[in-house]
């Protein structure tokens, strides 16, 4: 990238190590910045710096927050008594787009894999252990429907069962408007396994 | 957004806001660079910053660059004789990238667009005309093959004509690879028109 300046060659290369964009992306993105009023540029490049250095873990839930305690955990209106577990904080954020959920979350940061050497002291299970210590309900299990997630979703039940709190699975199913033809056979059998009576 | 915390919402917020980057890639580019180390994301910030509030325009050939003069026009290797004329600095940099082509460049910044109300004194033409007053053999017009390259080119061409200086037009024709099932008929026209002996 001889062609282009070093300040902007360096753009072009930062931007490309980001995931889902290729050389072309980044050249595009690169000068699209290039030509946006200072004023938006900085605001840009400070939310980046700014989000990540602020950045940690609600002391509760364990999801990704900026401050003490996640706005979930803080908002009075929610249940305690109702936790979901889920693999990581974009998971939260797609049950919150329901807005039908009343509950609070525990996010793990993980699954448990031993494929890729990630057992459950690598997530944040002790830390689950530790609230159910407190008055809880129900904790449902939203990992993945992934090999990990399932190997999760079985290990953490167990783990509650003796404590006497309820703990529930998220179905697994065919999903609304899908085509049976085009859902892989797996589902199926799952959503076959899975029926409710009419 | 408001089961993010501030400054994450913030960052998808601003990330959404480029180009080609919608809602989804945002959070995924967000949880990215939540998750990278801190001096790489000091890195990508002040890259962008930095590449914003130095860039300027090649004196000589008006591509964006952080300097007076851009590596290309810097460069003694270079022949200074032959122009080629392109649209913008990313044209420029897919004909670098073919690394045959030993001449200059000129980039107007835009294309001719009585559309889009955009004029000839809208474009880096005068300074164009103002770089042939030097001694120049040929000008290589490469605006894209729209209808806006095309007014340009001509608008270019009848411009420099009477100074006696060479014009060609870049080759419009069959892209190498290209299938001709699936080809435009203007692209195939073209290519008719532009047939050359064997």
């Amino acid at each position: 990238m001889d062609y282009y300046s070093r300040r902007i060659s360096k753009l072009i290369e930062e931007l490309s190590s980001l995931p889902g964009i290729g050389g072309k992306s980044a050249q595009r993105l690169a000068f699209h910045i290039l030509h946006m009023p200072l004023e938006h540029v900085e605001s840009l490049s400070s939310a980046i710096l700014e989000a990540r250095k602020t950045v940690t873990y609600c002391k509760q839930c364990f999801t990704l927050t900026d401050e003490e305690l996640c706005p979930i955990c803080r908002n009075g209106k929610r249940d305690p008594r109702t936790i979901m577990v889920v693999e990581d904080t974009r998971d939260l954020a797609a049950y919150e787009k329901t807005n039908k959920y009343g509950g609070v979350y525990h996010v793990l940061h993980g699954a448990i894999s031993p494929m890729m050497g990630i057992g459950p002291n690598d997530i944040r299970l002790k830390e689950l252990m530790q609230r159910l210590q407190g008055e809880v309900d129900e904790v449902i299990i939203a990992t993945n429907s992934s090999l990990e997630g399932e190997t999760t979703a079985m290990y953490i039940s167990k783990l509650i069962k003796p404590t006497g709190i309820k703990v529930t699975r998220i179905a697994s199913g065919v999903p609304v408007g899908g085509d049976l033809e085009y859902i892989d056979e797996m589902t199926l059998l799952r959503a076959l396994e899975g029926r409710v009576e009419l």
